[in-house]
């Protein structure tokens, strides 16, 4: 134990998952065929048109820094996007772009949450957004929810959990790692809770554009008060770029900004260039044939672990997870996952990635890839269970 | 005034430069010549090699996560740089590949500041370092120097502002604005005076392979229990590309690789590929045809300076800033740059962005310009300022 390190660091847990992984790269290096179930990261590479970009962009000396704010274009090209896509009006200049929505949710929580301040949020729930309130001395507080709230907060439990340190609410819609969006009407009165409370709502939209069906409209349709984080990873395929966005009330952008100005710079200009192309009809194209895709995939595997036994009581609409009850097996998720990765290939992520909430009850598949090898990890599974 | 952010925000500043910036852009906008003595970021693009790498990696299809501690061929080749630089052996394992400097910066600061623990630091210096220890509610303490310690903390001063709640000295050589550094025999003294206290030394190295004659050692040889933070921005010319790195202790990498994995995630993907090529032998001539060109612009621009009558007392001995005193002209440096700005059409930064120790009676000039624009500068600030 290292003495020499911040409090903090005994709060901020690690990606199980990785160890996980390591076990999995490890069994492939000895040529067991591998399924990854277990990666939170679209199989598709990023989109041509954005790789035509980047290379035009770095042949063109695109490499120096840019306002910490971002490229004006790239924050109109954000600013139309909400436009056609919700029909709603964001000015340019309540756009940050950000290293990632890691950034943006960094900016959002640096510039809300003094030490001591309480953040509500849905337990299970992305692991690091805990963190980013714990990084700034806050106090993440963790709401158990289940299938009955479809895995997400609601005005109810927002009420029955604020209390006077309370100060903002953490709200993601589709969710990690349980896929499941916020019905319109519930988000906008959670924003009116939270709202008439003289508090604030940071709202993760990173998982917005992939969604099979449901109903779902901005938060900033219903609030200009809102912090909104949102991603060029997921929908528009750019992990590995490491770029979004956040949408900052006019009266904190400013500050935003200047935390922006200290914390990052900028983010990295030639994805910043690239990004320019993810709003063209041909990217588009791309996108919504994968969003298709994703769905065929879901529509597959939904009713394929159900089958084997796994339970999934609330019908994930978007993201590409499937959070899956596997106490009919187990009441030790980490160890199942251990258990079928080295008996079946199959890797999955255990439930204790996601929160304090019955985790270990929990394990999330993540349908980043095909439906040939869904179907073989299925029958791997199936016969593992059943054995 | 927004009562709603997080009092944190009062004590960080925006880059006032960006006001003076926004001024030039203005006036070139109407068609003025401008010459930019204020921007630290190298005038010259990223090297070709780089950009072909980077281009590779695109059209390859590089652009997932890739670990958070970055790609494993770029560790290890950070790594062979400590070997052939310095003579000095780093392992891999404890080099994390971060968002430019300021994410390596981050996890020094969030792994080991505690609420209310003191780092000492020298003022002037960069401003984001008093504000990554802000962010996590430590206290940045500013000790004031001047020319006579060469504008860097010396054993003496640290032993000086020691105290009981003090955790951490944060260094940099060649540091940011004045462009000393700090003797290597200094170095090591003020590093056993902060061990033998149970301190931690953070020492910020990106401009180290840009000096001009002055000897210089990586605090690395001489513990390993120091964080030293680099980046592929200034020597390498990465700057928009946003690639650094860390070199943490071996008790500490652990805890810095698991804040890594929540803050960022990872570093972008296409600028670790693209820096495995800042390595070879092609781009390494590059750099170095570059350092001899900065060091002739300092030759150039310091005696220019010294004979309009700015007082640069220590000779700056690398980066590509010089710190000058102003005082034969003013008080209040942020008028005099804006009043110069306007009237000559040289921009400059005030020293007000890089503390609170005499900030009025300084003005940083970056070369970040050829000759020949360094000297219309020079001949324009010689009439305003003997007119």
């Amino acid at each position: 134990m290292n003495t020499l390190l911040a409090r903090r660091m005994a709060d901020i847990a690690p990606f199980h998952v990785m160890a996980l992984l390591a076990r999995a790269r490890e069994l492939e290096a000895a040529g067991r065929s591998i399924i990854h179930l277990e990666i939170g990261e679209p199989d598709f590479p990023t989109a041509e048109p954005i790789i035509a970009a980047g290379c035009q962009a770095l042949t063109a000396g695109c490499t120096r820094y840019t306002a910490a704010a971002g490229l004006p274009e790239l924050r109109q090209a954000i600013s139309n996007h909400y436009r056609r896509r919700y029909g709603v009006t964001v000015p340019a200049a309540r756009i940050l772009v950000t290293p990632g929505a890691s950034g943006a949710l960094q900016l959002a929580t640096g510039v809300l949450i003094n030490p001591g301040d309480r953040v509500l949020l849905a337990d299970p729930g992305y692991p690091c957004n805990r963190h980013f309130v714990r990084l700034v001395e806050g106090v993440a507080v963790g709401i158990p929810v289940g299938p009955e709230t479809g895995y997400q907060l609601t005005a109810q439990l927002v009420e029955q959990y604020w209390d006077a340190r309370t100060v903002a609410v953490l709200l993601a819609s589709p969710a990690n790692p349980t896929g499941t969006v916020i019905p319109p009407e519930e988000l906008s009165v959670i924003i009116a809770t939270v709202e008439a409370r003289g508090g604030r709502v940071i709202m993760d939209e990173i998982y917005h554009d992939l969604v099979y069906g449901a109903a779902l409209q901005t938060a900033l349709a219903y609030s200009d008060q809102t912090f909104v984080v949102n991603s060029f990873s997921k929908y528009y395929g750019m992990t590995g770029w490491r770029l979004g966005w956040l949408v900052a009330p006019e009266d904190s952008v400013g500050a935003a900004e200047k935390l922006a100005q200290n914390l990052f710079l900028a983010a990295s200009t030639p994805a910043q260039h690239a990004a320019l192309a993810a709003f063209t009809p041909d990217a588009l194209a791309i996108f919504e044939a994968r969003r298709q895709e994703f769905q065929a995939r879901r529509d597959f595997l939904l009713p394929a672990l159900r089958d084997l036994g796994f339970a999934i009581p609330a019908t994930p609409d978007g993201a590409f997870y499937l959070y899956a009850d596997c106490s009919r097996f187990t009441d030790d998720s980490y160890g199942f996952a251990l258990r079928l990765l080295d008996e079946t290939g199959v890797a999955m992520t255990p439930g204790i990635d996601f929160g304090h909430h019955r985790p270990n009850l929990h394990v999330r598949f993540a349908y980043t890839n095909a439906i040939p090898q869904l179907a073989e990890g299925v029958e791997r599974l199936r016969q593992a269970l059943r054995g």
